[in-house]
């Protein structure tokens, strides 16, 4: 299964980077996953998404050509950050490649409401998008208390807790991409 | 009264702008309004926040001087656009300008809701950086069928209906920012 | 098809009673339409669910047996009416009638933004409660004007372009729930 | 100072109706605290806010006559309770007797997420209602594990950590009521 992960941090020592790796090596016997380059994508402006910057063509080619996508995304100030909302935004136009594409969210935070509301905003977001977002009860992952749950030298999320959750609910994900 | 505008669209031919510019040249006797160039933000990043370029230092000072802000956005996939939110996420961190900020916000669209939703997003994200927001029931500036309400060739807004509506709710804004 | 209708005013004039009304009628070849009596209900109470009253259980029943359920509601302070939400509050518990339900919403008011905020905080709840939601970028229901749509001697729903698009989205409805 | 408490569930142990009286005990000195009745109001119903139940009358004249208002609720199916809203509703016709009015929100829950959704739908009707809300950032009471912080033997809430952050966050309510 081929995923597209998008994350909506960019700094280096990004937790929802971390969990992305995470996610990367554990499963990568179910998944092929490709982390998108969001940062290299610029402003979103219509008067250019007719003839965008390649950087733009080949992040919607990845998305189009996915099985699914995985956002993993920290909040910023009660919803997702701008960067990540931009990236949506030039997926959203001219051929929409989120339209019927299976999503599932995630999200970690030092805090501990696990970037409820981000998810809250995003889910909105790719509801508008006309994307098949995985159903959320009972499958939110959110990471609260971050810092206590990855490891700090290897940055690789550790809790076994979150882990099991984690490993459930991605099996629930490929039976959800399967059947829609 | 000195007021920072952010427009949360960068497209030449922007009603989000055209509204920022009748605002302008309309209330030029009650406010001095600079309009602020966000299309020049990078993305946001925290390994950065600390000593950022400089068209995010000369953002922030801005607002920081400002007597009160207007956020002008339309709506993108039922939200506001990523470079809006990038801006605010800017101005959220190291000096946080925004607290205490006097904001009013308005939204222009084609379409019949007036981008209500990206204004109930955005009111979460202005309530998350502490600013004070111009209590919003009686005063949502929600422009429906927005190419019907602005001239062609001028560019600016030239419904009656509107206007009047504008000019009271400016007046209550100008009362807010006195009060708080 | 067996169709539970759920309206969340209980006055006796409400445009979305009507709404219920004109859709029983106009679709009787294709649902077999039953209107829920939510006004019976008494206030959920926790220390009552596992044996509520008759009425309780009599509204349950009818969610499990039905094929889908059709939700048409005003907008009240910004979000759905209370009584509508003590109703859905009832069918979350013990048996959980929603779990699996195909559900479509819809809403008229007299304003111009068609209970929006009503419908998004509805759609919250119906994913809390696992329902099945038709996807709703671009089958809202949103009934703006409600009083130059219907007629006023006889009640029904006259507005052409309205009736139009509620063909097409309750086509798409039936297609949903065949698929789910 | 007269404050009218309303408390979002009306089963028995509820652990809000705990907060509620918790704070009632504690602040004695601070407060003259009223719980309401809510579980006495019937549905709303337009046909009858002219006229209302004696029930009703004797609620909206607590709350005119309030200098303050706190509400304490569970969540509910991610959003706050019917008989909640129901309140709610009557409170916001003919007289209105929330504009103006300084509100204080709390929420207690035996999950982790302290009733997160609850609060963010409340805060939106409260808008709508044009109630002053405590600005929330950094004041939002949302108990989370309500299971260990109440004592099962008296029902009070006995975690420090909490009675401090509360006693903290009354201190900044009765500033604001003094300020609006």
């Amino acid at each position: 299964m081929n995923i597209v992960t998008i994350v909506g941090s960019i700094r280096k020592e990004s937790y929802n980077m971390q969990l992305a790796k995470t996610m990367q090596e554990r499963y990568e016997g179910k998944f092929n996953i490709k982390i998108a380059d969001i940062r290299s994508l610029p402003h979103y402006d219509q008067d250019e998404e007719n003839n965008p910057p390649q950087a733009v063509k080949e992040f919607k080619e990845a998305i189009a050509n996915a099985d699914g996508v995985f956002i993993i995304t920290p909040e910023y100030n009660w919803s997702i950050p701008g960067v990540l909302k931009n990236a949506l935004d030039w997926a959203s136009r001219v051929d929409k490649v989120f339209i019927g594409k299976p999503v599932m969210t995630f999200g970690a935070t030092m805090g501990t409401l696990g970037t409820l509301r981000a998810q809250l905003h995003l889910r909105e977001i790719l509801l508008g998008l006309q994307a098949k977002i995985l159903p959320p009860a009972g499958t939110e992952i959110l990471i609260s208390s971050a810092h206590q749950k990855f490891d700090e030298q290897t940055g690789k999320l550790m809790d076994e807790g979150t882990l099991n959750f984690l490993d459930s609910t991605v099996e629930k994900f490929i039976d959800f991409v399967k059947s829609v």
